[in-house]
């Protein structure tokens, strides 16, 4: 069992007003932490306030409508705790604008989490913060029911890619059967995450595969997703999340780019990469930001012209992996 | 824990040359499944052959691999057992062509099975054929290694769609974790089956997704892969398994069917649906056949009206169903 710091365990104890938040732009692990927290707390007895203001993606709305009965103001909080933000400068605190004066709690699994909290619990070895608000309704000896059981679920399931990625450790499998238990269901939680496309989001893929081009023998796929094709079939470009993930799963394919052209000077840049290429590099060249496999940003200018920057950047790293 | 026959365990413990195959047309359950008793059979000090004669997918390859030291003919063998067919017809017997006059041990979860062995264990509520690999291997004694720990993680992760289908219970993330611990390694499985696209597979994709219709306010999806785009882009139409679960996948389709014109007069078309329809009855009225929510046929005439005769079949079974 991971060791959860007393410091933290003491504080919820102590506190019955207590905000519970994350990041804006939230994900599986973010708002299914939030929710799995929110409810074991409310049902014993604390008062708890997700000020999540940030929209929430459609195919976690299961959530959002869990969420719902956290969703009342608290006049007067005596703590805060923040989930899954690296750094402060992205934490949603909604309605207040900016952290409540009370002591906050930060619960991480990030690398590089800057230690913002007067309280601090970051666990690099975590596949999920899922995984650590698992280990804390269990250390506070609180239960699991359904809807906070769904809320684990779901972060463990995100974040670890559907029990696929390198932070799939047995004990994933042996929390996720308890959560089961509990109530989570998988076949509902896969369906609402995984078959929920609309028409107008997989016409998009079909534009992006179609226009699909390999290059560096077979070691770099990019797409393209343009104003012309997106007209024709009535899509909009934005529509793109997680197009650019079908490309990396090339067989040999070490970097993969898609390009978004949302304006006609204005292109988004999605990149993700396997192994050793370090794609936020590239991104950051340019004003964005993300992971070492999966980055993205924007770059002002023609569809063209951005093909060509990047991909001549996603060359030269390469290049430069090879005399390595 | 599941109960294995006696008579099975005391077959196996008894016999010490045992063949063992599953179905033509294997999948990652049947492969799975077999490697994993050939392996922890064969550790134990068993003669063990398994004669699968029938092409293995590319995706499988890594299975193929691992049972490489089981392809060598055993001359006198002692027993049989099949994993992972209902019916006798199914079976690959590989070199033998026929039945060798041994007993046959039929282990299988699907509905219906025949009970053809000499001895039967058939587990309808088995998540997958592995599942009841593991238990088997579990009342024998015997040792899961890296090897079985792989197929039967295999076959059980691709029998419950990762996770995800109705049949995922507790006890197969209990399972999933036993097996991790034993060596199979669920990156490299995941990557293997489902981050090993080839760019034509991809481009067929897209080709099929561009031409996404949908019908019967909202509840039929049906796509298309014709020749003449597959020429311009350079693919071939018949690689295109999974193509049509992409459509299934939409929020609110009830029946999904993808076109595939092979030739000129002559279209697959492949059909999946979720809930009510059975998609099987439509696929036998044109000398096809499948299970309830995925079956397939083949309809000699042109592309429109093999469209036109499949979507009149569909709609009759949408309307049937509302007002039944």
């Amino acid at each position: 069992m991971v060791n959860v710091p007393e410091q933290i365990l003491s504080a919820i104890k102590t506190y019955n007003s207590i905000v519970i938040t994350s990041h804006i732009e939230p994900d599986g692990d973010s708002l299914g932490s939030v929710l799995g927290l929110a409810r074991a707390l409310s049902k014993a007895g604390k008062n708890i306030f997700v000020p999540l203001n940030s929209n929430i993606p459609e195919k976690y709305s299961f959530l959002a409508e869990m969420l719902i009965p956290y969703r009342e103001l608290l006049p007067n909080p005596e703590l805060a705790v923040v989930i899954d933000c690296s750094s402060p400068d992205r934490i949603d605190w909604g309605v207040y604008g900016s952290p409540p004066s009370v002591p906050i709690v930060n619960i991480d699994h990030h690398v590089g989490n800057i230690m913002f909290g007067d309280m601090n619990w970051v666990d690099e070895n975590a596949a999920a913060c899922g995984e650590m608000i698992y280990y804390l309704i269990k250390k506070l000896g609180l239960e699991l029911d359904e809807i906070s059981a769904t809320g684990l679920f779901t972060a463990i399931l995100t974040d670890t890619g559907r029990f696929s990625f390198i932070n799939t450790k047995p004990n994933i499998f042996r929390i996720a059967a308890e959560l089961q238990e509990a109530g989570a269901d998988p076949k509902k939680i896969g369906e609402a995450l995984y078959c929920n496309y609309s028409p107008s989001y997989l016409k998009n893929v079909g534009i992006a595969l179609c226009n699909l081009k390999i290059l560096s023998d077979g070691k770099v796929a990019f797409m393209v997703l343009d104003h012309k094709n997106a007209q024709e079939l009535g899509t909009r470009v934005n529509d793109s999340e997680g197009i650019v993930d079908f490309a990396i799963a090339i067989k040999g394919v070490e970097v993969a780019a898609l390009f978004k052209e949302v304006d006609d000077d204005k292109v988004k840049v999605s990149l993700r990469s396997r192994g050793a290429i370090d794609v936020s590099r590239i991104a950051q060249l340019f004003g964005g930001g993300g992971h070492k496999n999966a980055a993205g940003c924007t770059i002002y200018g023609s569809l063209k012209s951005a093909k060509e920057t990047i991909l001549r950047e996603i060359e030269r790293d390469l290049k430069k992996k090879s005399f390595a």
